[in-house]
């Protein structure tokens, strides 16, 4: 549902899995620009080794397009909304879907910032409603976080996460509710910690960057933050909880409140940022990451498995 | 200073770049074995097209080893100190490397985590004392945090930061001392808000660790968390500090105080690391990782510069 950036991605992955996808948008030129990026981006997997083995043009042809919402619906066992971010948009789609949709179908939406409890909680199949928000862009980066609302059936939570286990996704299924839910939470204390140094002098924005891209950031493509924890001690987790705890919790005591990003300090963010990555060259800075990631996604598949 | 594994690979750093090296420890046989060790490092970096072009041969011939510091001292203009992190131990070497080396000698500590005014308030050549932290292993991580004391003079910190770029590295520079530096506030501020979404039962650790690896790790391998911000807003960073910056602080709000890693959390989280990776096959894992760190490094060098 919407075939914008997210998606047509989701549309991608999904007949990359195998199923059939009704994409559904209001104009039906949206609709149609969409395929050709999406045919697009179905060669481009394929060419790298991305699409698993499946024919691109197979995949192309199980996706069907319609500007009716009962068509789309129609026959459907599991709904991708991909709407803008505004909750009462949120709300009066779901209100719509509730009525047209056929009892079970899975209502799942791609928001990023909005618990689903906030636009599913009057509905009659509110048991079938779920989040799956996936990392931009979806198709070279596998993370997608699975948010329950309070009401969400367990059977809908397991099948979420088993249809996304299919589609080549790898879930990360929050068991509450959570403001932020759990990349952005991760992402916005590395934000704020670095908008702190910055303010406070520590070091300009261009540093915080470089020890993230020659440093931590490394590291974190292939090993997360526990896992790195637990081989920077010489016996593991509980060796560098013993070491390293205090320190941890010194440090963390010193992080001070959350700071708006306004004045002088996004002066001189944006400054450093202008300069770096010009605003007229913003579209073109975008497919550069995106075609690195994509890189990086043919990449990892060539690392070897971790020892065990 | 130091045949570990920080100084060895310092040696590595500096041989490449052109400077004869010469490396301290105090026992022969250690400095055998650390030159036997650096001959395989410096002929894996040749063949992976990380040596820039240098002849390994020819890097090693560059390095000597001495276990009398006073000969180690001799003629040298800048020394790397790699000894374990230990305050005492670092104020006593500081007080012997203060009366042994030439005035002017560049005193450079390769601490993680003690502010440099806490070892050389003391010392008559206390400006000439300034940190480099490293990330591990440092010949595939380029980032070097670069710590100055209050009395470090402006002359010795350029002088720091050029042999820092001249030897292939990227300094990032703190204008003045902070509470476990930048790099660690950045992982301190990840681990500690990953810690409490486990404690609070939001998650498990493993859910941490996927979405670092299949999502925000992806990017930060190759764009900071600011050029990341810029680029997730239509109009770069004043239109994302419009967007999101009230949500931002409204969710960092809710992190809450940091929490002592113990208990039944450490236990949650050191069972999920035990499974994962072994505490017997720590090491094997380590070489894994390193293994996976420089084949990133040279992917790196593959990537395409940034359209400007």
């Amino acid at each position: 549902m919407g075939s914008g950036l997210i998606g047509r991605s989701w549309a991608v992955l999904f007949s990359r899995g195998g199923y059939n996808v009704v994409l559904y948008d209001v104009q039906q030129e949206q609709l149609t620009g969409a395929l050709t990026v999406i045919e697009g981006q179905l060669k481009s997997l394929a060419e790298t080794g991305l699409l698993q083995g499946k024919d691109p043009a197979e995949c192309l042809s199980r996706i069907s397009t319609v500007t009716s919402l009962e068509q789309a619906l129609d026959g459907a066992f599991f709904v991708q909304e991909c709407v803008p971010e505004q909750l009462e948009l949120k709300k009066k789609i779901y209100g719509t879907l509730d009525e047209l949709a056929a009892p079970g179908t899975i209502l799942c939406s791609s928001t990023s910032c909005i618990v689903p409890s906030k636009f599913t909680e009057e509905l009659k199949n509110r048991e079938c409603c779920i989040v799956a928000h996936p990392v931009n862009p979806p198709h070279y980066c596998p993370a997608v976080e699975i948010i329950p609302a309070p009401w969400t059936s367990d059977s809908v939570k397991a099948r979420t996460i088993e249809v996304m286990k299919e589609i080549g996704m790898q879930p990360v299924v929050a068991k509450k509710e959570c403001d932020g839910f759990i990349l952005n939470r991760l992402q916005y204390a590395v934000l704020m910690e670095g908008w702190r140094l910055v303010e406070e002098g520590v070091c300009g924005p261009e540093d915080i960057d470089t020890v993230m891209t020659g440093g931590l950031g490394l590291r974190w493509s292939f090993i997360g933050p526990f896992e790195t924890a637990n081989l920077n001690a010489p016996n593991g987790m509980r060796d560098y909880a013993e070491r390293y705890s205090a320190g941890i919790v010194r440090v963390s005591e010193t992080f001070g409140a959350p700071r708006a990003m306004e004045g002088a300090t996004l002066d001189t963010v944006a400054e450093y940022l202008d300069n770096k990555m010009p605003l007229d060259k913003l579209p073109e800075v975008r497919d550069w990451r995106d075609e690195n990631l994509k890189k990086l996604a043919v990449f990892k598949q060539t690392m070897s498995e971790q020892p065990r």
